[in-house]
């Protein structure tokens, strides 16, 4: 027979998953000999007994039975007693704390009968009423589902018939006949009375507070938490005492540290003469721990020597619950208090300091997420906003800036010194000087890894994306929403971090943090307000956690950048080299006429010209990168077009030369419009994405790899006679069979070969593969035969294990499966181990069988994120690239990884 | 040390892989006793270390060395011999026949002495000289690479110095002189003199041979005929035997049954006093093997003998290649014989009444590619025919008719009983009844696996499809291809199995195996004209094999079918259920627009209404179709549209609202599209292969899934209340997550409950899972736990394991990927073993892991492809479905990888 029932004595704070959270630290209290009230836990195992039968298991009965009979013989009172009754607390208490989610009903035990006990016992008939008015109250609602307005309006006729406006100023008799009035909303309601045996109130508790864990609420909470819908909760059964019988009485909650601010000394709030839910209800203002160091000096001592003592026990910031009956203070709860991201830092390194944890445990308790909100400059939340609209938050920040709806009005205004947020339905590649110039970006259209999404994320630009309640329209040079119409010049504020999107300008607070990840602790310290000791202390703490994660990571970090700036960036971050340069971004404004003038081409002078032209911008671009990461690992992907992105929109040429016809224009410029349209039909595909890409374009365009492969020899061969330590690696997007590879690495050995003999250097450029899809990753064994690393491109490798299009798939639907809980996050966020994850895994091992030395690396979005950096230590990968901008984060979570799984993991 | 020469007393016929094709068999002939002419064969092992060291190994050297000396001894003639020379051809032999594709040196071991020594051994110095003039002449070409033509040229210019036409009527002087001349070509060619020395000759022969294993052409052919590039070629080493020593001499090849029809009896060419060249050049007309009985009776005996005795012993038609010299027989090469189509059945079945082979064998030695090959009616090849241009082969057969351009008047002429070709850029579903009503498709774009390829090749429609080259003007009406201009109703032809398209009419030659399979083997013989004997021999063949096919197969067989009368030739032709009802397919001219104002509805009032008016279409769909498939499994999959293909085109429509706006128009019409516009904007995907669809839509849709699940449970209800026995199972489409099949199965229990209750029945309709993503497939074992059954969609898989989307990809760059050897063949013909096979395995073992009662089936267009079907057989599916067409072949191919895995493979 399971037992199913735990006394406090019987517990400890390591079973959570059997007495949930707060059952398990009632019990730790109680070990430590702290004044906890009596009483006992019912497991989650009872609780998943109930939702699997649908009725309480009979052995639970008789357990509870033994429990109640010790209860009442500790404390010498007995439940329902006429003299001095015995009441008690049912509380909800799950493995993870889902606050505000689930049911409590206090004062179980009191009826007619023993009401005139409690009478007797407290001396204050007033008293016993109102907790006998409040037992029926919170069980007509919560056990018996009674609408809980009924009840409400009823001590609201009350008072308005007595002429009083505070319920405390109701008096005993008024009390009496409201129990009578509840009782009967109780019949009429329920079709039954009050029930008034006490075992018949608490057994009924008891079944409401399991099935609470099955509400809507509970279910949309818990899915949005991740939390599994399978644990079950524990019940509490707790001998009430009592903060409301005067003013030698009261309630509070305290911390022993700040949770806002991470300030090292108590902080809480105390209530004189109230129970537990006045606090939250915030009837009455506060007073402080000083003031309750006043009023009661002997609970306050025996308080802080309780916090002292949780927190050396706990060894971490300890949030508490405590009520004084008649000068009497009693521990009604505990758990590791929630904090800032702020106080996270703070409290990890003063921890350490105290010698009470490790640098490995602070790193622990620290996360990417953390981290990263400390990196983002935010809005003032104090301050008067008008939101607008909410889209979808694409890069954290908070940008304020004259609202403009091209990318040439964008430079413009930038370059005269405004700041500017760049509006779009959507952005594409010829929007990125726009984007460049912004502080903010916001659209209309796509989702998390769109264009803007995934550009923004890169430089670090604050974006919202996919906003459509914006309609946004580019010719007029307006945002309309509903009535409001915002015009070009109009302000407004955008955050990065929630969505939102404000009319007008909004007060910013800027990050300190990123002042030290971009020019290091003293100059950042130096940088700060004379006197700012808290800000310091937070700056310091994260330098020294992040120093200790760079000190026990085993993957390395590596950063997505296109350009020498980027590299810059990524660099004084932290980046030890670059995992991703995404070639086709730079073939922007001329350049991009350039490779559609290639793409197009109708014969091969015509490409051969276009070669010609582009060669020695290639070698420039690729000469300044690898000046950037002189000695780093800097790792070039061949151009990977989507087609469709080089070439004119289909529709909208059409439109255009249809409407030229109807109008009888002719000349030229006509013909060259009719000749590009019947080129762009021609090359037009129905799934872009699945379409003439990657190495199949390469091998399909002469010249066009040959040209990048040969840029980056001839930029390498000049750095190595400058006497620079270049390390550039070519890597070939998109294969799925190890033969596309040889083609190309067979091309690349050729041309490599051929500069470093026309060079006079020697030239070691290894050539790899982006592991992109799904074939690629089943047939590793054999792509390893031919590359020299592997780079997991987990963006496009989710869309195809998923058949998933990030673009289009976002909008329609993911909203309506998160709801329907088919996924419980964007597999374009976290990687889905479970698919994309088992397939990372498969090109590891089998790759890593095949060539022992293949080094192997991330470099989709998901690099920089935190549950997908652990992802990727835990299968031994070399290292993860991300954008600039979040560097820091893996770093952390690599460090973090690297502590939690022990230091087993070798590789 | 490897022994790098077998004599051909020392070889077998199963050593293939060593010797070659050829010198295996000559050795297997050695051993049978029969009269081969004295050799050896130099091994496969030898060219590979040939091939890797670029040089002749040492030992290779020493062991001919002894090969030879074995060879002078038996013959008692040495080489170079000034009296009685020993002279031997050198000829390549690899494991697979590449015909025409390497090299062979006659006559080596001759020079200015031996010369002298064949005059006295021939007693005829002209043929001595001929001989020497040939071994020149093919020894500068072969081994020296110079041109031949330089040879040729010099001949001529002899002829016509001595006034004659025929080599023939050079005289001995003549020929003499001749030898000088080509003595001077190949010094001033090659630089050196020719060899004198016979071993020098003999290594260079070799050495010649070794290398024409790596010729472009042969290599291209290796690629075409998919034979490995590192298997090299044997080199037979063979003393010289003449047919061309007068009369009595000649020269012929055999086959001991006709390899065109397969009728019994000897069959073959002879030519007297002749080189075996001669033959294949086609110089003079070649006598019948009658004849040669008439001419030399005792050689022909002994021929005949041979012959039978080959036969017997290969059990197996044989190809003989022999020369008579002075009287004496010696065989000189024989192999199994190529054959027809026709002839592989009849054969096969003819061996079987012999008892030399089993029926298990017979199977065997057939195929379904040739199976299908003899469903197809086929142009007469003999008639006259103009070819206009040559697309894709996408649906085999051979169609004539007038070209017609839109689906009406295909629609409207084929119910005037005129034969229709429809033409167009590509089809869609509106073109469906016009590719019914006609009797062949033409497209000018698309690929293999496009819309028009696919529904033709499931209706068994003669279809050609991409052919580029046509410039298909569907409002001019006409096929414009350079100056050529076909209008409506001109007659065209078009070849499904070449991808012909022909000018005007060609004579078509009917299948009486369609016959067989449609109506069965007696209504088809007595469908044959009086005294066809062979052709009924052939009927019968193809009986009795695929008869035992089914007996021994382990895989059933379904047909992918969306219609009552698709299901009824399915059933005919021995399917054995539906594996594949494609419900879009129902959704045509009417109810399109009904589902397209399902998936636009503004409101839940316009989806009800529009889902009211399907749910009778579609229950009346369900019970045709479960009415013809009476106590078949019928496989319903639920609606799965690529969305763009059931909304108007974006690009039209815009054209069409820009174009009315710009005239000026107004008024309702107007307003309906500017609204349609916009809806189609929102709705527009990037990628619609990744987007909205299959179980997305179903989830996203309210009322889709239910109308249709409703419809096949009422359909189910009403046919057993008829008392029928329908076996309707549901497949849900695109499945990624186990989530989305919990979704749409638990609505599916309660839908089929329902209906069961209200219509008084018992219900049992399985719901099961397509398998077509990556990640369906990476988590089968959760997947199982929702899905009843799994069914393979290997058309998708293949386009997200690969990343290629099959509309878009076959055009571009297949052509360029197979020239280079990326792809051998197409992933979307044949299952590609490594990546999407790999997958299948994956999800087969670990789904039945999870749910040992997993039906597995597979309903891709891979279910019909011969080398898919022996690999679904080894994963162990329950069974393929393929297109209705198909189903004979994947009959055959179920058979006979039953029988070549042994039947060991138990599921």
């Amino acid at each position: 027979m399971a037992t199913y029932v735990y006394d406090f004595s019987e517990g400890n704070k390591d079973l959570k998953d059997l007495l949930g959270g707060k059952g398990a630290n009632l019990a730790e209290m109680t070990r430590l000999g702290l004044p906890v009230p009596p009483g006992f836990t019912i497991t989650t195992e009872a609780c998943r007994a109930y939702m699997s039968s649908g009725e309480l298991p009979p052995e639970l009965r008789v357990e509870v039975t033994m429990a109640l009979r010790r209860l009442e013989d500790t404390l010498g009172r007995a439940l329902g007693d006429f003299h001095d009754p015995l009441l008690v607390s049912v509380r909800s208490g799950a493995k993870y704390s889902m606050p505000g989610m689930m049911e409590t009903v206090l004062n179980i035990g009191l009826n007619d009968a023993s009401v005139q006990g409690l009478t007797k016992f407290s001396g204050d008939e007033r008293f016993a009423w109102d907790s006998y008015r409040r037992l029926i109250q919170m069980f007509g609602k919560t056990v018996l589902d009674i609408d809980g307005d009924r009840f409400a309006d009823a001590l609201d006729a009350m008072k308005v018939a007595r002429g009083v406006t505070a319920d405390t100023d109701l008096t005993a008799a008024d009390l009496h006949e409201l129990v009578e009035q509840f009782k009967t909303i109780v019949r009429e309601e329920s079709g039954r009375e009050f029930p008034q045996h006490p075992r018949e109130q608490l057994d009924l508790a008891i079944t409401a507070v399991f099935n609470s864990w099955n509400t809507d609420r509970a279910r949309l909470y818990r899915r949005r938490e991740r939390i599994p819908n399978d644990l079950g909760t524990a019940v509490n059964v707790v001998s009430m005492v009592f903060g409301n019988l005067g003013e030698n009485s009261g309630t509070g909650v305290c911390f022993t540290r700040d949770p806002a601010t991470g300030r090292t000394g108590d902080y809480g709030d105390y209530l004189p003469n109230a129970q537990g839910e006045d606090v939250v209800a915030g009837i009455r203002n506060t007073l402080t721990l000083a003031d309750f160091e006043e009023l009661d000096p002997t609970s306050f001592a025996e308080l802080r020597q309780a916090m002292r003592r949780l927190e050396t026990h706990y060894r971490d910031l300890c949030d508490i619950e405590f009520t004084v009956e008649r000068g009497k203070l009693w521990m009604l709860q505990t758990r590791v208090g929630k904090r800032t991201a702020g106080a996270a830092f703070r409290i990890a390194t003063q921890l350490v300091d105290e010698h009470l944890i490790t640098l490995d445990e602070a790193l622990e308790r620290v996360t990417g997420a953390q981290l990263s909100k400390l990196m983002f400059p935010q809005f003032d939340v104090d301050a008067d906003r008008t939101l607008l609209a909410t889209g979808m938050a694409a890069s954290p920040g908070a940008a304020v800036g004259a609202a403009v709806f091209s990318s040439a009005t964008a430079q413009e205004r930038a370059a005269a010194g405004e700041d500017v947020i760049l509006v779009r339905r959507e952005t594409n590649p010829d929007d990125l000087g726009g984007m460049i110039a912004a502080v903010g970006v916001l659209t209309s259209r796509g989702g998390k890894t769109s264009h803007a999404a995934v550009v923004a994320r890169g430089m670090g630009t604050t974006c919202v994306v996919g906003a459509d309640a914006l309609d946004v329209d580019v010719v007029a040079r307006t945002i309309t929403v509903g009535d409001v119409v915002v015009r070009e010049g109009e302000t407004i504020a955008i955050d990065g971090s929630s969505g939102e999107i404000f009319l007008g300008s909004v007060p910013v607070v800027p990050s300190p943090v990123v002042h030290y990840l971009e020019e290091g602790l003293d100059a950042a310290l130096a940088h700060l307000p004379e006197g700012d000791e808290e800000t310091a202390e937070l700056v310091r703490a994260v330098d020294r956690v992040l120093t200790h994660a760079d000190t026990v990571r085993r993957l390395r970090v590596h950063a997505n950048a296109d350009t020498a700036p980027d590299a810059h960036r990524a660099r004084s971050w932290g980046a030890q080299g670059i995992g991703l340069c995404r070639t086709e971004h730079m073939f922007l404004g001329e350049r991009r006429v350039l490779i559609e003038r290639l793409i197009l081409a109708a014969d091969d002078g015509e490409r051969e010209a276009a070669l010609e032209a582009l060669l020695p911008l290639q070698r420039t671009d690729f000469e300044d990168l690898l000046t950037e990461m002189d000695g780093l690992p800097t790792t070039i992907r061949l151009i990977d077009p989507p087609l469709h992105e080089f070439l004119p929109d289909l529709t909208e040429l059409s439109v255009q030369v249809a409407l030229a016809q109807e109008r009888g224009e002719s000349g030229e410029q006509v013909e060259r419009d009719r000749a590009l349209l019947a080129a762009v039909q021609r090359m037009h595909e129905a799934n872009p994405m699945l379409g003439l890409r990657g190495v199949r374009l390469g091998l399909v365009v002469p010249g066009l790899f040959a040209l990048q492969i040969r840029a980056v020899a001839e930029a390498s061969a000049r750095r190595l006679r400058a006497g620079g330590r270049p390390h550039a690696e070519i890597m070939v997007p998109l294969a799925a069979s190890v033969m596309e590879l040889f083609l190309v690495r067979d091309e690349a050995e050729r041309l490599i070969a051929e500069v470093a003999e026309a060079e006079g250097v020697e030239l070691s450029i290894p050539v790899g593969a982006m592991i992109e899809l799904p074939r690629a990753a089943l047939t590793a064994d054999r792509m390893a035969q031919a590359a020299e690393f592997f780079s997991f491109g987990t963006n496009d490798l989710t869309q195809t294990t998923w058949g998933f299009s990030r673009d289009d798939v976002e909008g329609a639907f993911f909203s309506e499966y998160t709801e329907r809980g088919v996924i419980s996050v964007s597999p374009f966020e976290t990687i889905d181990r479970r698919g994309v994850g088992r397939l990372v895994r498969i090109a590891v091992e089998e790759g890593r069988r095949a060539r022992p030395d293949l080094t192997l690396g991330v470099c989709g979005e998901h690099g920089g994120d935190p549950e997908s950096v652990h992802f990727f230590h835990e299968v031994g990968l070399d290292y993860v690239s991300c954008s600039p901008f979040r560097v820091p984060v893996a770093r952390l979570e690599a460090g973090r990884a690297a502590v939690s799984s022990g230091g087993d993991q070798t590789r």
